[in-house]
């Protein structure tokens, strides 16, 4: 640590010692996030609880050269907030974690960066109101993090994304200047869209302060079934068959028989290990009647496509256990190897089948474990590879396997991330899918907002 | 026109010289928008058709200094595409309006800017599918222009704007260079999300080449009504009780008794003269009985509020009568003086009831005459100024009123606008609704981008 004794009193002056973390005991847990990357312990980790805490914090770290990371929960799996080497800064915003207003009649909420996602939600729900973006995260994820990831879910079918649900934004700039953007209003036009811009910056052009969310009314209705295929081929044609009939279920989860077999050898649930794949499929709106002929009409193309047996859920009980199959998928086959190596390249929805077809092809090819589950109503599956990373020769067949992974969906016209970010850990495929000119152009950019370079440097632009 | 014969050769060599219009009485024609605003002869008016001519023609502007202004079909309402003075180029977009793909199986399409709206939401509608923004000028406007502008519409209640269509984006940047952002996929992380900062960016940042809008199912069933109020404030009372009630109608749109008289006059269409406010107000959905139930329960909260009347559309032919009044408001309005002053500050939506008595008090204020009408569920309303700019005295108080107008908006929570833009109508209120910090962040966003400060130069922020 190579922090002056000055600097950091200034830092204690701004927010009090309790709120400035010095000891590398305290600083080592936030060298890393969810991602398998290289931690990297920061300099100094800060923890305001003001607009004007956070501002001076910036101003000052800013004219000191210190790499800047904010970092809500560190879920994220693109290694967005693991701290550059040097004199580094870490600002944690769980202190900044206040839901300001919850308005039912205009159907918008204000919030501070570090409120968690599902307390959020929670607090939505009991004013009778609904907001949809569902992260795998989300008991722990901040909705500032949310927004610098533009994290998807399960609901992004139907509802779509956190991107559509930010009406407006406080951030502050490099030089702890505040930025407004967007309204609380429905349509807002005045200058740029910033918010649209700040969505998936991965904390690298400022430093959010208070965020803007559209609420929605709950839907009122809903049902949830399981449909078991004996082979994977029937599931991926369900998806189309349910798109091509204009149903947008609310989630459309896809689980294959490995993610099957190790959720249920770690749960006991009761899955079908013999089957080739499963879809998890929850039909919502506002009226009963049209819910139910939603459901009737997405069981009748299940069967179709060749779907062995569909459990429809008949009560609250039966639905969460439907769900429990796909939450317990990822700790699943977590548990299963020393390291999990999660992907999310995403493709266009009817490139399902084929992107299933290619996945195998790859595992086999590489010799390695993969299980694969995801949301097959977006094109966004998860393609999963177990493997230890310590063993060097089987870590190098996985990140062959992983550049194959994404060249495959970038010739399905498909993209490298569908919701976990850039980070450090895609950025160098940035160009195979835009070019050099986008590149080129999101660097003037960053320049421009970011011109030392030190908000999350590293991160989502080469 | 002081432009040199050898440049003008140099864009007759990339298109054609059908494509390059020097004369005056044909460049005049793009001297101004539908904004009530001074006109500006552009130097130059080039028609490139393909992407290359696009990209060869806004490298050699700007290598020459010439402001560049793109345009579609010229509706905005601020300004936006009113040309630079000086040695200034218009880019039309007209022969850049190829639909390039509808994705029935993944609810896309992929467009040029040029494409129309309307026939563009046809060709979509033949295939099955809805894409929803409906901005007034639909049958004329393009689809470049409503990404632009990021147009708004009758149903951006319940399904949103452009922004939330937009999926991928195509554009040249200063040096010609194509940049690429977002995927055919609904989810995509990829790089910043520069779609989002391009929408509502107003041609101050690069051309757009191509777009990729999203698609979704059309609504199976809807109801359409007219509600008829013998004072206003019960319409507005209404349209906060219809949203309490957690139903989002697809368009819930208002008229003043001043609009009713007007539309009346010039259209027989047998409206309620006496009226002092109506409601038109549209629900739909995918299923007939929860569309019926959703009008049931909106016809009681209309009596409830004190309507005196309600007309439910009993046939195609019924509801078209309906929105006949609302389409016919802003063509009646204008025919009425020899100048329209439209604004579309917008709040709230519970701020309506507030609104529409500040809007009266400003118009009583200042001896103007004024109709208003809008979207409501938005809170998104058009103040209309009917007035003859030559008279300076009136058009001196139609100023007043619009600053005040403003004034009341922001005291409110509101906007500036809410979809017309801000062109060089409203830059110079962008500071009282942000702040100046904001706008130096948007100068240097747009300094890194637009460096010599060429594209749509004066439009937008300061």
């Amino acid at each position: 640590m190579t922090l002056s004794p000055n600097l950091i009193k200034e830092f204690v002056a701004i927010m009090g010692p309790e709120s400035v973390l010095t000891e590398e005991t305290d600083r080592m847990s936030y060298a890393y996030d969810a991602a398998v990357l290289t931690p990297c312990v920061p300099a100094l980790v800060v923890m305001p609880a003001t607009q004007d805490q956070l501002s001076a914090t910036i101003k000052l770290a800013y004219a000191n050269e210190m790499p800047i990371t904010v970092r809500g929960s560190g879920t994220n799996l693109s290694g967005a907030v693991i701290p550059e080497p040097g004199d580094s800064l870490v600002i944690l915003t769980n202190k900044l974690n206040r839901i300001l207003e919850i308005n039912e009649e205009d159907l918008y909420a204000v919030v501070e960066p570090g409120a968690l996602t599902a307390k959020f939600a929670e607090a939505v729900a009991a004013k009778g109101l609904f907001y949809p973006p569902d992260p795998g995260s989300q008991a722990v994820s901040t909705l500032g993090g949310n927004v610098a990831l533009n994290a998807g879910g399960l609901r992004g079918l139907k509802y779509g994304v956190t991107k559509d649900y930010l009406m407006g934004l406080e951030f502050f700039d490099h030089d702890g200047e505040l930025v407004k953007t967007g309204s609380r209003t429905v349509k807002c036009v005045t200058g740029y869209n910033l918010g649209g811009l700040m969505v998936s910056s991965e904390g690298t052009l400022g430093v959010f302060s208070q965020l803007i969310f559209k609420l929605v009314p709950p839907p009122r209705a809903s049902q949830a079934m399981m449909a078991v295929y004996p082979k994977v081929e029937g599931a991926s044609e369900t998806v189309a068959a349910i798109i091509a009939a204009h149903i947008l279920p609310c989630t459309l989860e896809f689980l294959d028989q490995k993610c099957i077999r190790v959720v249920e050898a770690s749960s006991k649930i009761g899955l079908p290990t013999e089957a080739g794949a499963i879809l998890l499929i929850e039909v919502d709106g506002s009226h009963q009647g049209g819910v139910d002929e939603d459901a009737a009409k997405v069981k009748d193309l299940c069967l179709k496509c060749g779907a062995g047996d569909i459990r429809v859920a008949r009560d609250a009980a039966e639905k969460l256990k439907i769900w429990e199959a796909r939450r317990n998928a990822l700790p699943s086959l977590a548990r299963a190897r020393p390291t999990t190596v999660l992907e999310d390249a995403t493709v266009p929805r009817s490139k399902i089948p084929a992107m299933v077809v290619e996945l195998n092809r790859i595992a086999d090819k590489y010799k390695l474990e993969m299980g694969t589950f995801g949301h097959a109503g977006d094109g966004n599956l998860h393609p999963t590879i177990l493997c230890d990373r310590r063993n060097h020769e089987e870590f190098k067949r996985v990140e062959e396997a992983v550049d194959e992974i994404f060249d495959v969906a970038l010739r399905l016209q498909g993209t490298l991330s569908g919701e976990h970010g850039i980070g450090i850990a895609k950025a160098k495929w940035m160009e195979k899918e835009t070019n050099r000119a986008t590149i080129n152009f999101s660097k003037r950019l960053r320049q421009a907002l970011d011109p030392k370079y030190l908000f999350n440097a590293g991160k989502k632009i080469v």
